[in-house]
């Protein structure tokens, strides 16, 4: 507890002090206290490592010192990191090895003097945490970079801290998922999910049964040994590789090669719509289970960590209904209905990943009591289902609410807790609680745009993980989110520079300013919405405008904060603010057109220009009444409300948040005097 | 010469009509004749192949496909390409299956009518690129997305059109090889020589002498999986991958792992600093000889191409000067100098690559007559010793003018031809001239800049080997350069987005727009003259101004042109344009000097700033008076001059190319009659 009102006062007092101060961390430590003074960084820096950690910290440490150098551009040494040596600038001092599984002690301490950083932990893994801390701790002024001096303790609220993409439904290829690695590390995720079968594509190569991957992914696949590079890259980063291959539904793809897997006879094709699909295994076949002790011997090879995902999710059970011998099979054997026909194969597969020396995962529908409590439940339908398996018993991992192909807002996503205050479990059943993890569902992402839609506001998921749950600003939390957006692509991610380049794709060598200007206040519909405007299917590119709109849409943000600044202080500065953003916006119709008149591929979007410049002359006008304290007519009320709700209307899967705002004022309008 | 007329005259008459002509094509094509009509690109395209083309046209045929997928938004179903069908609305001929080898038939022809486009060739290479030609006629208006109608016939001037990239001097990893790779087939290149031994590192895991790359390399280097990927990358875009392995001298990190290789003893480190070193192979021993056998075997193996180049450069000779035993041996046998010796050497050498199926190719120095006339000379110092080797019978190719490190205009590069129309050579000489290869050397470019080096530049280069002689309107060539530019950011090169996350990076949260104004107006420092503001080593992050700025500085190439537009037709328009940019530039210092206020990192180059902004007005006061017929005093003059010196002097390693332009100006003032 002390931790945490510690922890209260700086989250207060920090974020309105000035940029000097160390405010930018994320996910924000346990425990934080700043001093006076600087520890200035130059070319004479030396780090020495005591202890006993692990090899795997020295690529790390080298990392360390060449990303500082890019940021610097101070040409350290390559003797900076030197042996054990009383004198060196930044003392790193580590216990023992630390093994990258569940569980793990993670913690570190940081401590920065003007002449002096000491980092210690108990393994090399907290380490690599108190380096990452270190990155984002720097700092500059006119003279020099540094680090602000102060102390921090700091350790993981959560075990369970991952980030799930899945690789099936569009190829994400080795160099994005190396990246991606990267950015988790940085801001300490520890579980990397690879989802790695699914309707539209097997994606692992299978020396066992080869037409699995030769069939089953029009030949975007990884070989065994990228995903040997891929695990070896991620456990050199403390973080763990959990592979997901989704059975018995959501398995169009296996049947591709290997059809007699499925409950239903004929030929399968790798599937390119989205949804729930038909093609399920079947459970009742001895050849099934013969198939699955070799794949799985196989896979627990290649994949080293503890877990094995089964998926299990969304099996709607028709080729089981439809298949005669199966409803014999279930009739004979007393098995009721498809949920426990599903435990039945769960059950036989269990006994398959104990002999490999695996634990079962799987999502909701695996849950049965029939089952053991070593397997470990995965909630993607909500906290209810999380809450029951922990109180039979079970552990389990969250990821209902942190579904971030969804295109929410990523406050929601961050006010979303594994263990929110208000539950009702005792402390033995809380501690089943892991945490949780991020799911990059791959429908309308690629290669090319995923970045953009995981970063940076999987950061925003992974202090919500990693930090205390009292941790609720949102505000600040979108502030420190631009910060770590940088840090993000000093690492190589593309989630900014993606964006800009797929604008200039569309613009086709005119200035992306008027484009840039109407993504940035847009935001792509929210849920499922974009897949009830078409059918989409693997096919599509994924190239246009929606592709490139954020679901925080910044300049949107941006307005959001100074009109909640607005309306606390009703001072000037934000009120300025505003008025600049809502001129920009009302003044970007004309060069839009402009750009549109000989460009087919924008012409779709022109209407959402339209509405962005009458929506902004409406708000500015608004904004204007409710500064001058002038009230509104119900009726012209009621006439803007009508005009808004039209503005409102969907363009391109597209929409304009600012419309909840200009509504907003209107409620103010009449309610609010006139404050000077 | 019917071509060439041709030619000259598209040349002439198409650059100066509107965008909907086809001309951005780069490299030129041979010939090329346009026709009225548009064949409109839609969901239905069908894409047939018939013939008998090598395997490898298919996933370039994918990939065109996607690419198309891409820029017009359109997603085209899987079945878009198809078994021959005369209703395909492209149909693509191919008589042979080609090999990625020297002189292969490269040719093809395009047709495109209003319902149909025919692409014929006599091997998938030349289809290749008759795809390649294809996407960069895509156009648009405001309705759809098209290809003009037109016929053009295409083939290569020169058989050998190469990139060379140093991966030594900073590594460069496997994946930016490869978006490399991606671009030179996009410029019809077909050479891709890989620098892979030096000094500073040894960049090849060897089976048979591991020492070498675990000893020699710190860590960075390929795998013989990611070689052989490489390799199967390049050829499946009619690519040649060179190795180039550069001995005797330039040769140190081989000495850390096998020191008795080198003709002094002692032990060695890989180099950090630039230059010539000593350490070279000791070609008087039986056992360096033992060494290569085994390892030209090994190398042999690896890298399918006809070619090894042996470098053969920059020997100092002091280590054979100062080693008794070698200057016996050379006196026993007499060896009269070093040059000799490095002969004997290489003839050794010549021996085991021809018992391995390789022709021998190396630098200049590598060129003695009693060598057999299959080596093939490369030629860096000078085209006179090109053109001495050709007389004696020898094969060679170009890259002394093609150093794309040397930071030199694009124009240079552009106008040095392998084989100029005043040459000398006769027709059977002129046959020896095999081509020319553009030259990256690694000292100032790491795997995050290296793009920004290369591109779009090197696309010049490409069509000085492709397209004719002719070819030299220089202002035309920068202006498709720039069109070339973002269809290169399409395949996925970073030359861009590089610039921009780096600016990103230094300004650290603050708008990027003041340090963007800057750095797009000045230059790096040409030649080696930045390596004599300092003494670079291999630990330099490469992150500062000036590993942005580019050798074409982009707002200066458009100042330029509109300079020469205006003083040829004194017309308003280019006159207010360059206007405009003046004022651009002289309003920059204010806001550039507010983001150096807190932001160490920049103030290196507020110097360069306050600079651009001087001379800014200079040039502003300058065009006024030329534009009104206003002459200048010959004392004003000269204090304007001196200015000017003053205001040239390097700046971090920088320079502003105005100055040119304004001394051009002066010089205009007192020539020039006002003109209405």
């Amino acid at each position: 507890m002390r931790t945490t009102l510690i922890l209260m006062i700086f989250v207060t007092s920090f974020f309105e002090q000035t940029n000097a101060q160390p405010n930018n961390l994320m996910p924000w430590p346990a425990e934080m206290n700043v001093a006076e003074g600087q520890f200035l960084i130059n070319k004479n820096l030396r780090i020495c490592v005591d202890g006993n950690p692990d090899k795997r910290f020295y690529p790390n440490l080298v990392r360390f010192v060449k990303q500082l150098s890019k940021r610097t551009t101070i040409p350290f040494d390559r003797d900076t990191v030197i042996i054990s040596s009383p004198s060196a600038s930044l003392q790193i001092k580590i216990v023992r090895k630390g093994e990258v599984k569940l569980g793990e002690d993670e913690s570190y301490s940081l401590k920065i003097g003007n002449d002096r950083i000491l980092l210690t932990s108990e393994t090399e893994l907290g380490a690599m945490h108190g380096l990452q801390t270190l990155l984002q701790l720097l700092d500059r002024n006119k003279e020099s970079f540094y680090f602000q001096n102060l102390e921090i303790s700091d350790k993981p609220r959560f075990a369970w801290r991952g980030l799930m993409i899945d690789a099936c439904r569009h190829f994400i290829p080795v160099e994005v998922i190396k990246r991606n690695i990267d950015a988790m590390a940085m801001v300490k995720l520890n579980v990397f999910h690879w989802h790695l079968s699914e309707d539209q594509g097997f994606r692992v190569e299978s020396k066992v049964f080869p037409k699995l991957h030769q069939l089953g992914s029009n030949g975007e696949f990884y070989t065994q040994e990228q995903i040997k590079e891929v695990i070896s890259y991620a456990n050199e980063r403390g973080i763990r590789v959990m592979p997901e291959f989704d059975i018995p539904g959501h398995a169009t793809a296996w049947m591709v090669g290997y059809p007699e897997l499925a409950s239903a006879s004929g030929s399968y094709k790798v599937e390119k719509f989205f949804g729930v699909f038909d093609p399920t295994i079947d459970p009742t076949k001895k050849e099934t289970y013969k198939f699955f002790e070799k794949f799985i011997k196989e896979i627990s090879l290649l994949f080293p960590d503890e877990f094995m995902h089964i998926g299990g999710d969304e099996n709607n059970g028709l080729q089981w209904n439809n298949n005669p011998k199966i409803q014999e099979f279930m009739k004979q054997r007393g098995i009721k209905n498809n949920h426990e026909l599903q435990a039945y194969f769960n059950g036989k597969l269990l006994k398959i990943l104990t002999k490999n020396g695996k634990r079962m995962i799987g999502w909701d529908e695996i849950f049965q009591t029939s089952l053991p409590n070593s397997i470990v439940i995965h909630s993607w339908r909500g906290r209810e289902s999380m809450e029951d398996a922990a109180r039979k018993g079970y552990q389990s991992v969250l990821s209902s609410g942190y579904y971030i192909d969804l295109f929410k807002h990523a406050s929601e996503y961050y006010l979303n807790d594994p263990l929110p205050k208000d539950n009702k479990l005792t402390p033995v059943e809380q501690s089943r609680i892991l945490g949780g993890e991020a799911t990059m569902w791959a429908e309308l992402v690629n290669g090319e745009n995923i970045d953009s839609r995981i970063w940076p506001r999987t950061a925003a998921i992974a202090e919500r993980f990693w930090s205390s749950g009292e941790l609720n600003n949102v505000d600040d939390m979108y502030r420190r989110l631009e910060v770590i957006s940088l840090r993000l692509e000093d690492l190589g991610l593309e989630h900014i520079k993606c964006r800009e380049m797929m604008m200039r794709r569309l613009c086709n060598g005119s200035s992306i300013e008027p484009l840039r200007v109407l993504l940035d206040a847009a935001e792509p519909l929210k849920g499922y919405k974009r897949h009830g405007s078409q059918r989409y299917t693997t096919e599509y590119p994924l190239s246009r405008p929606v592709d490139i709109a954020l679901s925080d849409a910044p300049d949107f943000v941006r307005f959001r904060l100074l009109y909640s600044e607005y309306l606390k202080s009703r001072s000037k500065e934000p009120y300025s603010k505003m008025i600049d953003l809502l001129d920009k916006w009302a003044s970007n119709q004309a060069s839009f057109n402009f750009l549109i008149s000989n460009n087919v591929v924008l012409s779709e979007i022109k209407e959402l220009s339209d509405n962005l410049t009458e929506l902004a002359f409406i708000t500015r006008k608004l904004l204007l009444q409710l500064n001058s304290g002038i009230t509104i007519e119900e009726a012209e009320r009621d006439a803007l409300k009508t005009q808004i709700d039209r503005l409102n209307i969907p363009v391109a899967e597209m929409e304009l948040p600012l419309s909840i705002l200009t509504l907003d004022i209107i409620n103010q309008l009449n309610n609010e005097p006139k404050v000077e």
